[in-house]
């Protein structure tokens, strides 16, 4: 049986999704909770790895189970009492044979938040980073660059090898709340530390260091270095996952 | 030198507000570093104890200071630096000698969040409690029976000895935002855990296990026992206090 589940984690404490050989990972405590639960050695797909400090609102992830008593949609409640309070499967289900977290996604939705003020605040600091007053205009101009299928090699970690940085952004808006101001992007994958590196490219923006057309110069450039910094993960929450 | 501290926390590593020998207080936290700044042994004065766990967005704080060169608003600079990152002094400002963060507050607002899901949910648990589904237009009924001046002796808790139980509430506001549910309360002063059975008793009017008729009852009747339970400090929140 492939069995699908939709996971919500405060990422604080971890080291990230995936398992790690130095510090806990929430796949390995996925992982050991299945373990006593079905005496399977099971491996959890997720439906990408997520960073160290990053936290998700919604990760989806599969696994194979060969001889288990327990039906589908009871695993999250199996699970959540054998889970550490920062991690809880909100939901699980049945899911086709050919169900695998990572490769069906068909796309994924991300926000990073920030919030405007002279000093951090300790009651907004877990989920979001602090930042200066912020053109919000601008940023909007900004992201319509960034919207579509495009090259995002300037979004991709210096230190990555990957060969093909061709991504589709499907939107990324631009929503303000007081001195809360959120930018939810969603697109078909995303590239190592892609969705922070855009975070402090609009950052950049909302502070005048950049223009919305050097965003544009940016992206048609591909150089790492003209984009902004590569924002702190504690502002980054996986929101969902979508699949056909 | 009197000097008025706008200061935020996240409590959940706190035993409250108020200096306690078993356990680290905000209060000992921020006299510490006035120690280091100042050379004095300054007591800092809250507007009011806030419980272990408990969260400020706003409480106000006030001390004396003998022999210092630091003007009063570079305070919070200056403690921003010794504190740990969970406390932070938002705003510091000279205050008039008579001025007492305790004796002159005049007003204080706080918010008790819930969130309605069949699931804990990590990103919301922090600072809001799980509740089922809860019937608002219930508790906005309920809520109308609590505002004005009231004796609030049912919504005190059962083991103090407090005598004046008379206290004005000013507003009770119940707002939804998706399955996001807040009580934000204003008020001239709350008894011990007062606004946390609040929260409690408004749940149960949600839950309907309790008529909004029925808090009328139970504010006339004065017995702490027919409210609703005392809500999880976590939950709670002040938000600010205000002086004339």
């Amino acid at each position: 049986m492939v069995v699908k589940l939709t996971v919500q984690y405060d990422g604080t404490g971890y080291c990230g999704w995936q398992v790690q050989p130095n510090g806990i990972s929430v796949q390995q405590r996925l992982e050991e909770a299945l373990f006593i639960l079905t005496g399977e050695k099971i491996s959890v797909t997720g439906s990408g790895r997520t960073d160290s400090g990053v936290h998700a609102a919604g990760q989806v992830a599969s696994f194979a189970v060969e001889n288990s008593t327990i039906p589908a949609e009871n695993f999250s409640s199996a699970l959540n009492g054998l889970l550490p309070p920062d991690i809880r499967v909100i939901k699980s289900e049945a899911a086709a044979d050919n169900f695998n977290a990572r490769f069906s996604a068909k796309r994924k939705t991300y926000v990073y938040r920030v919030y405007e003020s002279p000093a951090t605040l300790p009651l907004k600091d877990r989920y979001a980073v602090r930042v200066n007053l912020l053109d919000v205009n601008a940023m909007k101009a900004a992201a319509a660059y960034i919207v579509g299928e495009h090259d995002f090699k300037c979004f991709l970690a210096a230190n990555s090898s990957v060969k093909d940085t061709v991504r589709t952004v499907y939107a990324l808006e631009i929503a303000k709340n007081g001195g809360d101001i959120t930018f939810t992007v969603c697109g078909n994958g995303f590239l190592y530390n892609m969705v922070r590196i855009i975070a402090g490219t609009l950052v950049a923006v909302g502070e005048g260091r950049l223009s919305a057309g050097d965003v544009k110069k940016i992206i048609d450039g591909g150089e790492r270095s003209n984009a902004g910094r590569t924002m702190p993960a504690r502002g980054l929450t996986l929101v969902s996952v979508e699949y056909d």
